[in-house]
């Protein structure tokens, strides 16, 4: 099994370059490519295969991306099991978002300016996603990489753009002071440097005390365990002092209800996860008597409400931080073959960074 | 135990008329009452007692009515409990509201116009409520009555003001269909009716099988059954096919996660009373994916978010309407000495109608 640590990244991406520069220099696109399918939503062992497929045909206003990295996000973890947003007709292949180089194209109009650029790329709605040495997509599902690296560009959007359309939700409604649940998560640090750089005063709730530590290391102030016994209490003081009024919770359980009984009336909690894997509890008193309500948030219903003008701005902003604010830490590069370990070593301990699928790896 | 039966309040209805004659005849209040006093919210047996206290003096802009008839509605079996909304100092008297008959005034201006008069009342939001022979409070907290007995008079507000707040909502924002559950409580009776003159289809769930012939009985088209094994199939069904948006939740736990889960994409449900004793479960993809919100709806606030005119139509509305949709079927009248039994006997089956104390009646 090869799991490549932060450390030897540099080497990855190297590699990286070498591997586009090649796929250019011949633009030899094979007949066949290898994929990860996923079969069921059941959650069997039977459930992902990596299979020999044709490499697919762009149409009209499509490109054909040769994928270099795509990470696994808590959606795809969710989609795999059948209860995301999404749900795609078997067999497919898995995988929202990643990055790669624009190697073939569908027509001879726009999407021959993407003809050979790196770009980061968003799977379409109804079919085959990243998770694959080749993918057809949409010419608007792609950003082109200017001076990114094809990790940090495989992960330019999912997480950066809700974290950032969290914030900027907060910042619109002109909210005092914002709670966050999940804050040592990929995207609750991104949050956390978004809140900084915007002087947005939050709480940040973890779930252990070394995650303390790490959001201390971040610039954080005011953080919150919530396995200790005070927790409840320190909450409702901190939300109080604070004037909070609005939280981002992506635990969902019994922690939805906690952290609304803890702040003021009229107060909001927007879900936008549901790594507890439980229904968010409400205690009625709160809706009903201090008028405090539940909404929800996905990037893709978030997107479609925006402007031209927000979406360039929101494109702008994240590659202009993907290296900073927005980072993700990675964790380590699997080949396809090495789906199902890849899988399990993230969902094992999701805040210790992120997993990655490279095709170019290879198993050895 | 004397328990006055429906059939009865005719004689009931006598006893009273000739006794407000008497009190406004003598004019005398005496310098002591009886009272319900609630002495900790632990919901112990001792919680309760009836004790001889001072009467009240009205001070400015209040008077003091000689109470009739009070109700016990679930806000007050809350109260009790210490689980509403409104907590007060104890020892205090409960009930929020009833009526009866202004018999002192605390100043020679505008609360003279109420001498004499026949009103429904409400408790003061930090003092002494209804349960007891005489209660102080201010003059916008009574409502004339005209041509409207004691008994229905007594419950003028509470039920009647939120079943006219909910069906207001829904009519504003135009919603297409609106779901209720507790559909045969003596609220959601009163829901059903407005429903229908206000021709606004609605989807009536309740528990049982005979609360379904109940609901028939008031000319109801949409009842389902939620012991039934395909009540969440048959409301999904029922929700798509008249295109609901909104529901009205008196139930919470399960039932409110049930039932958002059962409209389409964008829906909200509107949380107003927690029968269930349960925090509301709501699946996370609900929120996130769909759109879905939850808010409530508690009378006091939205009260106070209606203008003026608002105000005055709610009050010619609920008592042009108070013998017809906005009716209550009363099952029992206690005098004050057994308040105890009178919250048991309707905490059993609140559905079977409604339980008031009478200060008149008094323990044979």
């Amino acid at each position: 099994m090869l799991i490549t640590f932060y450390s030897d990244i540099t080497v990855i991406i190297a590699e990286l370059e070498s591997h586009h520069q090649s796929v250019m220099e011949h633009s030899h696109v094979p007949s066949t490519m290898r994929a990860v399918v996923l079969n069921t939503y059941d959650d069997s062992s039977e459930a992902l295969t990596i299979e020999e497929h044709p490499v697919p045909q762009p149409g009209k206003g499509q490109v054909l991306v040769h994928m270099a990295a795509s990470p696994i996000n808590p959606s795809d973890l969710m989609f795999l099991r059948g209860l995301y947003g999404v749900r795609k007709e078997l067999p497919v292949v898995p995988g929202f978002e990643g990055s790669g180089t624009v190697v073939a194209t569908g027509d001879w109009t726009t999407s021959r300016a993407l003809l050979g650029r790196n770009v980061a790329c968003l799977a379409l709605d109804d079919t085959n996603g990243t998770w694959a040495e080749y993918m057809v997509t949409s010419i608007n599902r792609c950003i082109p990489l200017l001076g990114i690296n094809d990790l940090q560009g495989a992960m330019l959007v999912v997480n950066p753009g809700t974290a950032w359309g969290l914030i900027d939700i907060a910042r619109r409604e002109k909210h005092r002071a914002v709670v966050q649940t999940a804050a040592a998560g990929a995207l609750g640090q991104m949050i956390v440097r978004l809140s900084q750089r915007y002087q947005l005063p939050m709480i940040h709730i973890v779930r252990r005390q070394e995650q303390v530590a790490l959001l201390r290391g971040l610039g954080a102030i005011h953080i919150l365990d919530s396995s200790a016994s005070d927790f409840d209490e320190q909450l409702r003081a901190r939300c109080r002092e604070l004037g909070t009024t609005l939280a981002f919770d992506a635990v969902a359980g019994e922690m939805t209800g906690r952290v609304l009984q803890a702040m003021p009336k009229g107060a909001r909690i927007t879900v936008y996860g549901g790594l507890s894997e439980q229904p968010c509890q409400i205690h009625p008193l709160d809706p009903i008597f201090k008028g405090k309500t539940v909404d929800g948030f996905w990037l893709s219903s978030w997107l479609e409400k925006q402007t031209l003008p927000d979406i360039l701005r929101l494109a702008r902003g994240i590659q202009q931080l993907i290296n900073t604010d927005l980072k993700s830490t990675v964790r380590a590069c699997f080949p396809l073959e090495e789906a199902r370990q890849a899988l399990d070593l993230y969902a094992q301990r999701m805040t210790e960074g992120k997993v990655l699928l490279m095709p170019a790896l290879r198993r050895k």
